[in-house]
């Protein structure tokens, strides 16, 4: 069997469906931003059943850092309300495999790993609101400059359940002084993709000792006119998942992304059906 | 030990935590609607924990009509993400006690009945957006006319998980015709109190056969230029309970509901802490 290798820029205009498929058969399996225009994004996380009430308790107490968008049944790969035939197994280009708290593998198919007991957690992502404020013509700094977005820990505490809590990750985008109002009431729209910011302005009020050097992602540029703006990010759950020291878990690769056929900007993350 | 009856009057003006402890103490076992102005009222469902991986599951897929906007830890009473010092056993002014899907109990207190592996689950209640609505000038009839909201059995199917399914009941209030797209537009801006509604217009596209004779509520008049627009109900998750037939679960009674410390248009229904 030969295996045609797509890259991210073959993809860009294709429907939702289409970027699964290749994705699915491994002929793409790069990071998605950009991918399936309109689509909603997804942080997964996969965990076993019987740990898996104290995390959605532990989502539900910290909706901005961990929107959940859907939830699977337990043993059952496919998540109908996202999509159809979304099968989590194969249809994330990047899967991350942790055991015991540590990072064992890094696979673009989890079929040998998935158990019966193993439950999916999707939680919504920046791209959403970052796709809107590009919209409405607020300036992305890490988009305009081909980076990654700046992630860096806060002293903000979490929400508890069980195993799962610590502190809040955010991630940091210089806005122009005058259209922060409008970006803070924009991404407020979208509470299934981490909402309005969590801070504005000086880091120190979250515990953060230096914006040039960021615990993930790259430094950008802050110019003359622009506020430092500082939303929930989706590492945070990552990071819970880690201290927690499950037996095992498995999340998407950062930037590879679950891209759903729900839009983006639907009221709610549930594929209508009737 | 004498305990002073305090009327719905005379606590109209009393805050959220002036209302519970009325509540607590039994001096008040009446209905919310109108109490503690501007905090969150919530739906309670409480059931057994082997069962609440799969409620939660349910509401996640059925977000308009189950919006959860808090979860107890697995035989803590104690909902902190809601307010201080909220105990749900003594907290809520009527519960209905259900076993085996038949109502066996209507009581003020269930500390007899709680045990150490339920599950409290507090879920979003209309009079949120409504208030929303009165405070932009839109009429509700029902409120308006001193009636409960009449609410309908639908043929929309609900998104099961495990034992939980069946069809949504939905809410109608009459709105004039020139203030539907503006009555969706501030509705669908609280996604935790069932968000836009669901259908407007003739009830024979959602199943509804006649609108003088609701399942529960009363009737109310449309008039002249008035369109009849149906909202997701939160009595979809008691009916789901009930048809589950839970060896035990409890709920409030009807408008006798949980209120919070929460204010009701905060973006999330987490209590800031820190």
């Amino acid at each position: 069997m030969t295996i045609t290798s797509v890259s991210h820029t073959d993809l860009v205009a294709s429907a939702a469906a289409d970027v699964r498929a290749a994705i699915r058969t491994k002929s793409f399996t790069g990071h998605t931003a950009g991918l399936a225009a309109g689509k909603l994004q997804c942080n997964i996380a996969i965990l076993p059943e019987n740990v898996a009430l104290d995390f959605l308790r532990f989502c539900q107490r910290n909706p901005k850092p961990c929107p959940i968008v859907a939830v699977g049944d337990s043993g059952d790969p496919y998540l109908p309300t996202l999509g159809q035939d979304i099968d989590i197994r194969t249809d994330v280009p990047k899967y991350r495999v942790f055991r015991n708290g540590a990072l064992t593998d890094e696979v673009t198919d989890i079929r040998d790993t998935w158990t019966d007991d193993m439950v999916t957690v999707a939680l919504g992502c920046s791209f959403t609101f970052e796709n809107a404020l590009l919209r409405e013509g607020i300036p992305v700094r890490h988009i305009e400059t081909g980076k990654n977005v700046p992630m860096f820990r806060t002293n903000i505490d979490l929400v508890p359940a069980g195993k799962f809590g610590g502190n809040m990750v955010v991630t940091m985008r210089p806005i122009p002084a005058t259209q922060v109002a409008r970006a803070t009431e924009i991404s407020r729209l979208f509470p299934h993709a981490h909402g309005a910011p969590i801070a504005v302005g000086d880091p120190a009020q979250i515990g953060i000792a230096d914006l040039s050097r960021p615990d993930w992602g790259d430094a950008v540029e802050i110019r003359a006119g622009e506020i430092p703006v500082y939303w929930a990010c989706g590492v945070t759950p990552q990071n819970v998942l880690l201290d927690a020291g499950l037996a095992i878990c498995i999340t998407h690769s950062p930037g590879h992304m679950l891209i759903a056929d729900v839009a983006e900007d639907a009221e709610t993350t549930i594929l209508k059906t009737n």
